[in-house]
């Protein structure tokens, strides 16, 4: 294993990669992993990859996990990346590909982290967790502790989409809904590890979750042959595959593997947008929003544990953030399937609404190369599909 | 190209790859894609497949398109092989692999076939075509068509899940709900192409959607570095997948890639059991059966179009057919989910009840290296997992 220890991202602080504190147990700060780059450049080269399996453990090396035999893995990861020619035409820009990370065991990019952050909990011999989430988190979660034979206890809004509790619940997990805003979730949440003492694997802290979406970086990378587009465009709530993926570019650029870094910009929503906020007040942190209703419910994270983080991934990679409401979604999700066959949810349609904002706003050129990330299936929530395909008219 | 011509499966009669009848002009036989499996030898070896990108269009020598322009993909195949240690367990195998063939761009593994029939729909210059599906097909057909730009209208039960016809909606086709049985959607279907003439894709008989079936055997193959599972154990209906699987193993066999085909087994639901009902009386061919009511309903076919050529195949390959009713397939989806943290619809879990069936049966020894084909991904249909959920204990 090549990574060292755990590093807090706000004081530097090192723990070791076994200490079970979510955050820094100097300043509470939020805590990657450290890995040793010199020693993965003596150990693999991109040219190897070409022999390993499908899945995002073939980037084992990038991979904070031990032992093989801990590796809890349900065959995620090396989703799709594709051309989008004809939804193109319509943002007008002519090189535009769409990763489809909804591609993924439980329909949502969530698997890439769960994969990781329960090969660890295996490692560490933990016998059961406690979550908290909107839906698909939870979902992911339910079904690596399934495959790991760890007990699940999941706490989520009452109004999360059916599809993705249904899912929880096949799966395995203890389903608490709670009543009131998605704070109160998460506070149910910690109450609960607070009075029993359950490890607690909140996943937009969690390190290890952090590290399996690094893969999404080497995945795009890896796909255009180490030739990066111009630009990445997520939906940002927690910010995990937002910071996760610029970790990724950045090791890449450490290896000498690539040569530039995409810059990555961030889409919310107007009904929940504190990163927005804080971007366009040049804020030096981010500060919690009032909860309001959208559906994106995925990104209508009021208060994101990686706040400070985000911010300076938009500063280093030179990227924007931009909010959009729910009509616009609604008419990139239709749009979307009407022209490509495409059927993603709202929350990854918002980055497709954002796409057009960042066009219209010239921050994106008509000839530069666009990846946008899809990262929950359609399937997954489909009473606002039908909804949106009945409101919005396409032109 | 490789693809020679158009064989009849019956009399053996050849027609060109552009012709657009759908069965033998000459005895209705269905039609296979003939290849000159000489001229693909000496082109490409297996080796050559590292290079290849991570689509089922890395085996492009075996498909039938003639330019690469024409190729109409979402980024389907190469789905995850996956083991199952602690669901084995309950079937007593020790050798249990999945193939999650669900994660496919619509969540079915139709996808294999469409990205094949609508590139050859989009060769011939075919603006819009008809199609009658119990779902997933009418939904994959309708993703394709959407990329391609072509027309797709779909004649559906008035019972299919809402999931699939929201799906196909979205994709923006014109959906036709028909009132009756199966055979009756059927019936409408071939009805609008005779009074239209509006080219007729029923994607069962199609040679070219066949074609793509094709690579999901060339797939276990190659992630099993070409040393095949001892058996795979498929869900049956319309049997495109499963005479697929075998002509892609046949092939690979010819060409020397493997030494031996798996024995392919061929689970039916007891609500309607064409195939099951032949295969134990030993008769040449398939006789139609009265409808039903199961909730595998993507196996729910009364007439199989290319039913000769699956008995050929269970016979060839010594498989076996065995079917299962609604009650083992709702306890073998929960005990699936429960288990392995893996989420598929009704039909699929037919092939895991029958499973256990051959098991019992001795036609599968407790040794022995098992694939097991799931086709569908559980938010297909939702409905029935939850009344799964509530009637069926887990032990």
């Amino acid at each position: 294993m090549f990574a060292v220890n755990l590093l807090c991202f706000s004081c530097g602080e090192t723990h070791p990669l076994e200490d079970s504190s979510i955050v820094c147990r100097k300043c509470k700060g939020v805590l990657n992993v450290k890995y040793d780059v010199n020693a993965i450049e003596r150990h693999i080269d991109k040219a190897i990859l070409k022999n390993r399996p499908r899945s995002l453990w073939r980037y084992r090396e990038f991979l904070p996990i031990k032992n093989d035999s801990n590796v809890v893995t349900l065959g995620e990861g090396t989703t799709p990346l594709v051309q989008a020619p004809r939804y193109g035409a319509i943002v007008e820009l002519r090189k535009l590909s769409l990763k489809l990370d909804y591609m993924n065991p439980t329909g949502a990019f969530k698997d890439r982290g769960s994969t990781v952050s329960v090969s660890k909990l295996k490692e560490l011999g933990v016998k059961e967790v406690i979550e908290d989430s909107s839906g698909n988190a939870g979902a992911s979660l339910a079904a690596y502790c399934a495959a790991a034979g760890i007990k699940c206890t999941l706490f989520v809004p009452e109004a999360a989409p059916s599809e993705k509790l249904l899912q929880a619940k096949l799966y395995g997990a203890d389903i608490h809904a709670i009543a009131g805003s998605r704070t109160d979730v998460a506070k149910a949440a910690e109450n609960a590890w607070r009075t029993t003492g359950v490890y607690y694997a909140p996943h937009n802290l969690n390190a290890f979750f952090l590290e399996g979406m690094k893969t999404f970086a080497y995945e795009i990378a890896e796909a255009l042959d180490w030739d990066v587009p111009d630009h990445v465009v997520f939906p940002v709530g927690g910010g995990a595959l937002f910071v996760g993926a610029w970790n990724g570019f950045r090791e890449l650029l450490e290896l000498g593997w690539i040569n530039r870094i995409p810059r990555l910009h961030c889409i919310q929503s107007t009904a929940c947008m504190p990163i927005v906020e804080a971007f366009v007040t040049n804020a030096m942190s981010v500060s919690p929003v009032e909860e309001a209703e959208t559906i994106a419910g995925g990104i209508r994270i009021t208060n994101p544990a990686r706040g400070k983080q985000i911010l300076q991934v938009l500063k280093q990679s030179k990227g924007a953030a931009v909010a959009v409401d729910d009509q616009a979604i609604m008419y990139h999700q239709k749009a979307l399937a009407r022209n490509e066959g495409i059927f993603a949810e709202p929350t990854s349609c918002a980055a497709l609404a954002g796409l057009g904002e960042l066009v219209d706003q010239r921050i994106i050129g008509l000839d530069e190369s666009v990846v946008v990330a899809l990262t929950g299936f359609g399937l997954k929530d489909t009473k606002n599909a039908e909804a949106a395909f009945d409101k919005v008219p396409l032109t």
